[in-house]
């Protein structure tokens, strides 16, 4: 987990901004840290000029959020496609961006999380081999473990990288932040689960939404089909008033007896540095 | 619109809570009004002894409101039921409850609005005639005029408590509050909306999660078959930073033109003294 580990072919990765905005200092701040760890060029970024708009609540426009991920995705000098943040935007511009990918696009990596969850959706649903839940550029630089392993996976799929349970579970999976995966489900951007397992992980609500989505997510009919639920981390609980009386554990164990699906344990996700990457799909 | 405008056959009401808790002092406010309301007895009320119950979040925990639920909406004695307050929680009940409905519950009126849209959903899917959305117990006698437009409404059906835009639209409706209406979309919850006018309303989101849902919403395969959305009051707004920059209406526009699905204007409905009474279905 060292610069010197990566090795081999040099690696470009483009990264691009679906969701909210990406203030510059924070790509000075990534920037900064790539060329002090990674001083011999092995592993190179490339900041999509649009990453830094600024219309309203997002990073750009729709539509220079959707050309900037087309333009990158579509790139045969990049290798890779990092999502820059998380935070609201990206469900918006799914369709602007899907009917424009080429044969190049399908061959890349793409690693992002939270909001970013809905391209990976997207991505996934239309058969791209190497999509997954991980790190970002604007969390990962902050820890230099986090940015190493999303940039040895985006480099080379590197197995060391991958959710723990993934190692001994040969079953496909896939991860999302919950209320993304609710906001997906029943739309067309929602991925065949079946057989799948699919890891959760929650930030910054109050109980009562946690267990209000898990309601939503386990009475889908597409969610009757996974092999299980694995649940990461529910970090920054906004406080319920009274106490909601149920651990965010004992909530998913509850839906998950009422719905017949699977509660199979712990996953080692989360909004934190010690998120680790999922891979969509068979591994 | 006064106390005297009540008339004919004495009606009584009962009053359930199905979702959070429920403060003694807020019901003995209901009674009060009544007695000076309604000192002849003409309307009476008569609240459910688990409607004061605590259990973590909840007024009493999912079998205590759900029986009681149940218990009230088959009582003969009781001619209407009306949900105490919002909150959250009736998605969790609905299960327990539909099954054990019986001929006599069938025939009542049940108002509400808020999270006790989950109930009001679950028995129009299930062929309830007399279901609306409309001021609750707890909130209607903060305001005499729309304590006697929900007591009109459950008296008789009384036309000058509906929404105004229901009388020159004699397509059927439904109303709910978009963060439950969303929540139960492609559950086993969902009613069948197609030919609806559907009104939504929403309090106390930030306008990224107001955009969200309506993605959500508008993508989902039950809405494309309505006749129309119709937006009532989104208030308490919690602040975007930096300002989302698309008003309530125009993200509804926005998602009903990108979804195809009619935008028909506003509705007269909110959480607010104003809160007009919709029912489901044909008038």
């Amino acid at each position: 987990m060292k610069a010197g580990e990566v090795r081999g072919t040099p690696v470009k990765i483009g990264i691009v901004n679906a969701s909210s905005r990406f203030s510059p200092e924070r790509g000075e701040a990534v920037e900064a840290w790539f060329a002090a760890n990674i001083p011999g060029g092995e592993v190179k970024i490339v900041f999509h000029p649009a990453t830094y708009g600024k219309h309203g609540h997002f990073g750009g426009d729709d539509a220079s959020r959707a050309n900037a991920f087309v333009e990158f995705a579509n790139d045969p000098r990049l290798d890779a496609i990092w999502f820059a943040r998380g935070g609201y935007g990206a469900c918006r511009v799914a369709d602007a961006i899907l009917p424009r990918l080429n044969a190049t696009a399908r061959k890349k990596r793409y690693l992002g999380y939270s909001d970013a969850g809905s391209l990976l959706a997207m991505l996934y649903k239309a058969g791209f081999p190497h999509v997954a839940h991980g790190p970002m550029a604007s969390d990962a630089v902050r820890h230099d473990e986090t940015a190493w392993r999303a940039i040895n996976w985006l480099k080379s799929g590197d197995a060391a990288s991958l959710e723990p349970s993934l190692r001994d579970d040969p079953r496909p999976a896939v991860a999302f932040n919950l209320a993304i995966l609710d906001a997906l489900m029943g739309t067309h951007l929602e991925p065949d689960l079946t057989g799948h397992v699919v890891m959760i992980e929650e930030v910054s609500e109050p109980l009562y939404r946690f267990d209000r989505m898990m309601f939503h997510l386990t009475a889908q009919p597409g969610m009757k089909r996974i092999a299980g639920l694995r649940l990461g981390r529910v970090s920054e609980i906004v406080e319920n008033d009274p106490d909601f009386g149920q651990t965010p554990e004992e909530i998913v164990r509850n839906w998950c007896a009422r719905s017949g699906i699977p509660y199979l344990g712990a996953a080692d996700i989360g909004h934190d540095r010690d998120n680790k990457v999922v891979p969509f799909g068979p591994r």
